[in-house]
């Protein structure tokens, strides 16, 4: 039971309604981890710059991620985000991207790193995510998720990612952009016949919906009073998803077990958004875990005819 | 047991990318009425004009709605609306309104509508809804649909009608639209303060959001491989949403029975949408509706960790 992502590391500069933050800690991998991190052994892979102080590699390692893989490049910069939200939250607004030693990264993952049972591909350039899926020969549940950039710009290298990986995590509209299919269900099933067995549509506030090849499940989104910034949401979706299917364990993944995944998934998202960046994750407890997803069961179920 | 339900009853011309049909049965009262039959008595109140063709009516009445309080102008013109849909069918593209009889309504309303449990008071002219509501003073639950015309022309009137009803089922953009307020939570709480108890948002093929004074409650969109129209499917979800209500009893509205109204109501819109107009619905059965119910809860439930 571990579990290796890779994705960036950034410095997020961030614009909402409710407020803003220049250059805090950020980035795929930081957001996946600090969520998955309370179900399972994290090793975070991934390059900063000289720019990156030990106090964010602290806040990672005193929340039991395993940073050992963690690529300090002196000389270099770290990643940069910059972006913003208009009043409707659903849509980001990249304003600047400045991809530092990401430019020039070239991953290599320790023996730990190699062996953990799930695999996590964040967001980053196909061609990085093939060569750590190569690299990570143990894993034995592969996920990936990729953006818009990377469909328009290297669709091919990403179509070949995709056919290397078990599951796909990606936004609805870019199941819609890859498959150019409308209909989401059979969209799904169009990134099935590329590889995948698992294929979960992210849908912002609106929540997620599963896809496998015996069918389908949705939950909504937790609903929330305050939503300060969406930043991340989807990549602590992604940790608590598939965080909780490794400790679970990945040789049975049953419907059930996917089912609470997905329950999982969403209960780390909404705490996401309700503040900056990885403010409210990052000091989030077990207990208010486990009291949001009861919650989240007594908002979505009803009672048999 | 009765409901009675007031709105459009109309011609739709409809093209979507599946297809396109010309002048066919359709209208917010309609949708509504096939839908709500399944739970009780329906009765629709609404004008049509000479060239509302009898098989109309012997459609409705075949399915047990009451059409006694349909009053015919033998020389005015049946309400005509003709949209289109995109690739993305969650937005409706209203190309042409002809009111018709619907500009000189005087709605008189019989002793048995006026004396119906559940009164819905569909999409139209917010100051007709006012003087069906007055008339209907039997009811014990009135519910209320509007759209963005509304919010935007006759605000004042509209604010009235909402003061006078239990319940309110609009799109989720519309609520913010009406409550300015971009969170649908605090958008929900804005619009019980103008009067009802009550608030659902519908989210298109996202599903839908039930809000009350206790809390709130979610579900997501049935998912479907064929969706040809989706003309109606807020009506055909009002009209199982109701009509199950209706069917429960109005005195003992607790949260099981709203929720179960939730399942039913996304389980009819879901119908709706298959097909063009009120195709897949007019010839629905119980037991398919009893079947996708049960899918339905499949597709949300998941186990308490």
């Amino acid at each position: 039971m571990a579990l290796t992502v890779v994705g960036s590391i950034a410095f997020d500069s961030v614009r909402t309604p409710f407020g803003e933050r220049d250059r805090m800690l950020g980035g795929s991998a930081v957001h996946f981890a600090l969520a998955a991190r309370f179900f399972t052994q994290v090793q975070i892979v991934g390059p900063v710059g000289g720019d990156f102080g030990d106090e964010h590699l602290e806040l990672l390692r005193e929340r039991g991620v395993d940073v050992s893989d963690v690529e300090r490049v002196e000389d270099g910069e770290t990643f940069v985000w910059r972006g913003h939200y208009e009043a409707d939250m659903n849509v980001a607004h990249t304003d600047d991207t400045q991809l530092g030693v990401f430019a020039d990264f070239d991953p290599k993952l320790s023996e730990g790193s190699r062996s953990a049972d799930v695999l996590f591909l964040g967001n980053i350039q196909p061609d990085l995510q093939r060569r750590v899926r190569a690299q990570a020969n143990g894993s034995r549940l592969a996920a990936l998720d990729s953006m818009n950039l990377w469909i328009e710009t290297t669709r091919d290298s990403l179509v070949a990612a995709i056919g290397e990986v078990d599951c796909l995590l990606f936004n609805d509209s870019e199941i819609r952009m890859l498959t150019e299919e409308p209909n989401l269900t059979r969209a799904a099933r169009a990134v099935m016949d590329m590889g995948p067995r698992i294929v979960v549509a992210k849908r912002g506030e609106y929540g997620a919906v599963l896809f496998t090849r015996e069918g389908f499940y949705a939950l909504p989104g937790f609903l929330l009073e305050d939503v300060r910034d969406p930043t991340g949401a989807g990549d602590s979706f992604a940790g608590g998803f598939l965080g909780y299917l490794d400790m679970q364990g990945t040789d049975t993944l049953t419907d059930q077990a996917l089912h609470r995944a997905m329950a999982y998934g969403t209960v780390l998202a909404s705490f996401n958004v309700e503040e900056f960046g990885t403010e409210r994750v990052a000091r989030l407890t077990e207990e208010e875990i486990s009291e949001r997803y009861d919650e989240l069961r007594g908002m979505t179920h009803f009672e048999s005819s």
